[in-house]
């Protein structure tokens, strides 16, 4: 090559831009410290485009060990095993199916993302509804379209296992905003709950913080804290005084302090929000209901001092989160010795009451 | 002018980007429909530009109306006044400033940002500290640049009434970052507590909500939330036993809730950071303590409850947010009837534990 950059018979050519391919992450094994190899090898960390930077040290996916597939194929996906861990291992009687697919995550491409979430919720319908009368179901829309989601709910919503419209919460979506109100006046005209669940877009006040234990103790029942204050503050459950919102696996111990602290800046700055009828803290004991997992270890004594801080019995309902590693058990999930009738509301009233009829066998 | 655009005697210029100007946000008041016309009439709301985009229905920036000057100068901004307010009428023994004045927020320019806080710290001694013995002082650095901010820290950190290193709580800043090491490590060499404060920079999960309720309730304890499991996961407290952390202005009630959850994730997910070696509670009961305002209406039962819930009654310091429209009198903050030991412990004896003798008058 002479000083020029050329050589003989032809030009230089330096491409500036190749991309080489892992095969798999597990390519790269052999030059990583090993502390972090059952990350990949065991747990299922799929490399830095996870939805999550952090995984569970659990089955791959985040299933629990114990109900993992022999195959480690997706998690809860076979009916049978299912039925083994759940109806008859919990005993659970009516479980509410949830699912892991979040079309309304993907942030771009609105319409593949809707004809996903129809694709969903028929295969949903033929592969666990129809064979299993025990399950009722979601109906999962892309909630960035929200005149395409309210058909969606129209489509499927009369579907008598069918007892809910879901919605991911996202951070950069705030679900009380007039735009999202289609999907609510949707679930409204076909009886359904409107559930919240959080998703790997969910983020915490400072997006995603180094750790796992800080991403699930803040980025969840913050969310769900801020999700509700925009749908209590722009109207929605004046709007719609007979809907249901269910909050999902965000724990519960969160209630009196976010009841107390909206009630008080109410007190000062409704003026802001004059189509608010009814104070923050009754709307939220009239129209929201909670699920318990993950529940705090609580002695009975907590656990009844919180529900006399909500001063209502209704709002918590109970869930297992299968097949997730941090599962609850309806045996073990509820400090012992609680009285009979509440633990009856917790584990199956409250829930009838959201719900409504479908939900009964 | 012709149709192909020239004019005689010159060519046809057209200049698409001019801008015309306001005088004042008023200029706008004879177009503006008038339910609107009080926020900046009256509460000082300048414009688009404002940190924060709500504006509360008090004086001007945010001061009790009986507590502006008389000018409707800056709010607190007059010694006399402050003497007469807040150690005559509200009978308060030491007060601690903490100042309105951030200069962390500037996202940009940090050098002038590191010595507009040098300038208002010394600006703070000279026409505060120094005429009044019963004030205590705060040392403000831009945290964006933790060396600076520990020389700046070095300067003034033996002044004896200085108790205190300032932070102000923004989102793009995880204070429990290696990174920002530095900061806490000057604090403790000069035997100062380090203070988190809200600013209009603070954000929820999910920014800035529609309405002040929502970032009210929501933006200030999930920020505060976040900046202290940041703090525990990442070992500040374990590499600093003696530091404590006094978080301002963003309630209490929170503190049970995230107690229970902390330690929850804690017991599940540790191995994620083995340096840190006590539990979040019991880390949060011995360095870390809150301020009371803004105290929700509680009753003594739901207060003393609230107190149980956290085993300690060594956490909350007693503050008004003087000259603030919501602004808590030590008379009414807290619910009648607390036995003394405890009201005295909230109202001096826990502030003198956190911030050190030269608290003491």
């Amino acid at each position: 090559m002479s000083q020029s950059g050329s050589v003989v018979g032809g030009p230089t050519i330096v491409d500036a831009d190749v991309h080489e391919g892992l095969k798999s992450i597990r390519d790269l094994l052999p030059h990583l410290d090993p502390k972090w190899h059952n990350h990949i090898t065991q747990y299922g960390w799929q490399g830095p485009a996870n939805p999550l930077p952090y995984v569970v040290l659990s089955g791959e996916d985040g299933t629990r060990i114990d109900w993992m597939l022999e195959d480690k194929s997706m998690r809860g996906s076979d009916l049978n095993l299912m039925r083994k861990h759940l109806f008859e291992g919990e005993q659970i009687t009516v479980g509410i199916l949830n699912g892991d697919f979040r079309p309304s995550t993907m942030q771009g491409w609105h319409e593949f993302a809707a004809d996903l979430a129809a694709a969903y919720n028929d295969w949903q319908i033929a592969v666990w509804l129809d064979p299993e009368p025990r399950l009722r179901g979601a109906i999962h829309v892309a909630s960035h379209d929200p005149q395409i989601a309210a058909r969606e709910i129209d489509r499927l919503g009369q579907h008598p296992q069918i007892v809910q419209a879901f919605l991911p919460a996202i951070n950069d979506r705030e679900y009380g905003d007039p735009y999202y109100l289609p999907i609510f006046e949707a679930a409204v005209r076909n009886d359904l709950a409107v559930t919240l669940h959080h998703c790997g877009h969910t983020r915490s006040a400072l997006g995603y913080p180094r750790y796992q234990i800080e991403w699930h103790a803040t980025a969840i029942p913050q969310t769900m804290m801020c999700q509700l204050a925009s749908m209590i503050c722009n109207g929605v459950f004046d709007r719609f005084p007979e809907l249901k919102v269910v909050v999902l696996e965000s724990g519960f111990t969160w209630i009196p302090h976010f009841m107390w602290r909206m009630d008080e800046h109410f007190r000062s700055l409704r003026v802001e929000i004059p189509w608010v009828k009814r104070k923050p803290s009754d709307i939220l004991r009239a129209q929201v209901r909670v699920s318990t997992q993950p529940a705090e270890t609580l002695s009975k004594r907590q656990f009844l001092g919180l529900l006399d801080q909500m001063e209502t019995e209704d709002m918590l309902v109970f869930s297992t989160d299968y097949p997730h590693w941090d599962s609850d058990s309806p045996s073990r999930a509820l400090p012992a010795g609680l009285p009979d009738g509440l633990q009856q509301k917790i584990l199956s009233g409250n829930a009838v009451a959201a719900f409504g009829p479908r939900l009964l066998p």
